[in-house]
């Protein structure tokens, strides 16, 4: 029997950043979802009512690949009052030959704030203006953090703009995101006056509102949607998902059930989305023209996590391979 | 943060046998089933048809505990051509209050195989003559020994019948029993001579197509029928089930999906059907007399997984804590 590593969140952290070498990983995998035979199930949930908690388990397996990945992430929303973070969770990642287990990646969410944030930059780099400067955020989170340093991989961002609710919140986040990107971020008082002022704007919110209404979009203008991801959230108004020239998504299915596409009721707006991987195919154009309007709904999938979980997986082993050599 | 433990196959091994405690654990968790708030989604399953491979992963939440289990398991077919099992699994223990990972089971599907089999101790504690004396077995791979093992605990048996396909695993069958009970293990020659000659028969096969008939079934005998877990597996004729004067399932939706039940078109047996909870929670009858002919159908369920992890993560638990003050 083979032994089984666990790899806590410090161990992980140590070998993984965002880079160009994770936003082309993630953006393989898109390509893989549209190109490959890929198994992936609806996501399991379970729900603990009780303790304001939910576990969201999703897999996927991409034809071909030697391992893939067990995903479990869990969400409760009791733990800030007992000073823990709400986010939780952990990749398992099993041979696809045999089905045994090969690492157990406690990542305590790590992997996937990353793998999300990779998304982001993937989406930008294929619908955003080439000559975007000013980015505009939306939230003051780890995703508001992660997809600002992801995105500038991709785009030479000079501006930032950025709203939260909570004005201590905007202050920290200024603070340090100019300190860790070495980019002037200015708080804006309203969503408006963000993406009045931003060539390219990422929305990074749990809302069940919609935040970005459709009177506000202007020529050339991207925006990622990253925030809903369940049945009850919504940043978008579907005005304005409508109203783009191009409507991009993760995965189509998905962003009808969890995301922008769910308050779109006509077939129309349905039957134009299309899903990244067919633009990092080559199968879809992506921005074809200064002036259009796009937007990118991203949900989150398996392939995602699968080929985060691989990728983290490889370096970890290769750095192993490498210290039994020193010793 | 706080470190999140794996255990493998050998320390689990070593602090868990099947015994009266684990059957009593199992028994509660069905009683927990019939009478709690359990959250216990539907199965998810992630296929790999290259290699012949499926993962299933099921989990449960038993209100009012304080942690659950997530569990995976996997099938790979083609394993044994490469000297390995086919199946593995592990299990992930969460805090129930938190969402934190606190264990990860590595137990290579070894806590499934006791827990199924201490369900077959349950089902036959509620159901078999109290007097059974002899039990028969048809199958003879590793369930066919864990379920005469965990009977053994809650009957007096003096004599073994075994019937399986391929005479010299019967042989081997007979031996390791014989030595490891001390109790005389008799090969037959077919699956009806097993039954004719029982009054308890437990069925541990992967067949597709029903072994035993209705026919064969005589008054007092109890049947569990533990093989059946996908939708084209069946052990027992459809006119066995309907024959039987009580017929017991772990989850009746599961039985008519996977089960012994799907066989059974006639809303009559189905509504006839009740849960081993049931019984085991006083609600129902198990036996009321000893001329009954009584059937049981096991598919699986995720409280047993979460009753089992939680009470080896305790005994393993107690034992660090025991190590800890000894050195």
């Amino acid at each position: 029997m083979r032994v089984i590593r666990l790899f806590d969140r410090d161990q992980i952290d140590r070998v993984i950043q965002i880079n160009r070498d994770v936003i082309d990983v993630i953006e393989d995998a898109f390509t893989l979802l549209s190109t490959k035979k890929v198994e992936m199930p609806p996501i399991m949930r379970v729900d603990i009512p009780e303790h304001h908690g939910e576990v969201d388990i999703k897999s996927a397996y991409i034809a071909g690949y030697d391992s893939f990945a067990v995903k479990l992430s869990t969400g409760f929303f009791n733990n800030p009052n007992l000073g823990l973070p709400s986010a939780n969770g952990m990749m398992i990642l099993l041979s696809a030959e045999t089905g045994e287990p090969k690492a157990v990646l406690a990542d305590n969410g790590l992997l996937t704030d990353i793998r999300t944030a990779a998304a982001g930059a993937v989406a930008a780099r294929h619908l955003s203006r080439e000559d975007s400067r000013i980015a505009g955020v939306i939230g003051t989170g780890a995703q508001a953090r992660y997809q600002l340093e992801a995105l500038t991989h991709v785009r030479t961002i000079e501006h930032v703009l950025v709203y939260g609710r909570k004005i201590e919140k905007a202050q920290q986040y200024k603070e340090d995101m100019e300190m860790q990107l070495g980019i002037p971020v200015e708080i804006c008082s309203s969503p408006e006056e963000v993406v009045a002022g931003s060539d390219l704007v990422i929305t990074t919110t749990p809302s069940t509102e919609p935040i970005i209404k459709a009177e506000w979009l202007h020529a050339g203008l991207h925006i990622t949607a990253m925030g809903s991801d369940a049945e009850h959230k919504q940043e978008l108004e579907a005005e304005a998902v409508r109203a783009a020239d191009l409507f991009v998504c993760d995965v189509k299915s998905q962003s009808q059930r969890l995301g922008e596409l769910r308050g779109c009721l006509d077939s129309d707006t349905v039957n134009r989305a299309i899903e990244l991987g067919e633009i990092t195919a080559g199968q879809q154009k992506g921005r074809t023209h200064l002036g259009q309007i796009t937007i990118c709904d991203l949900t989150g999938t398996g392939v995602q996590d699968t080929a985060i979980a691989r990728h983290v997986f490889q370096i970890l082993h290769l750095q192993e391979d490498d210290e039994s050599e020193r010793y």
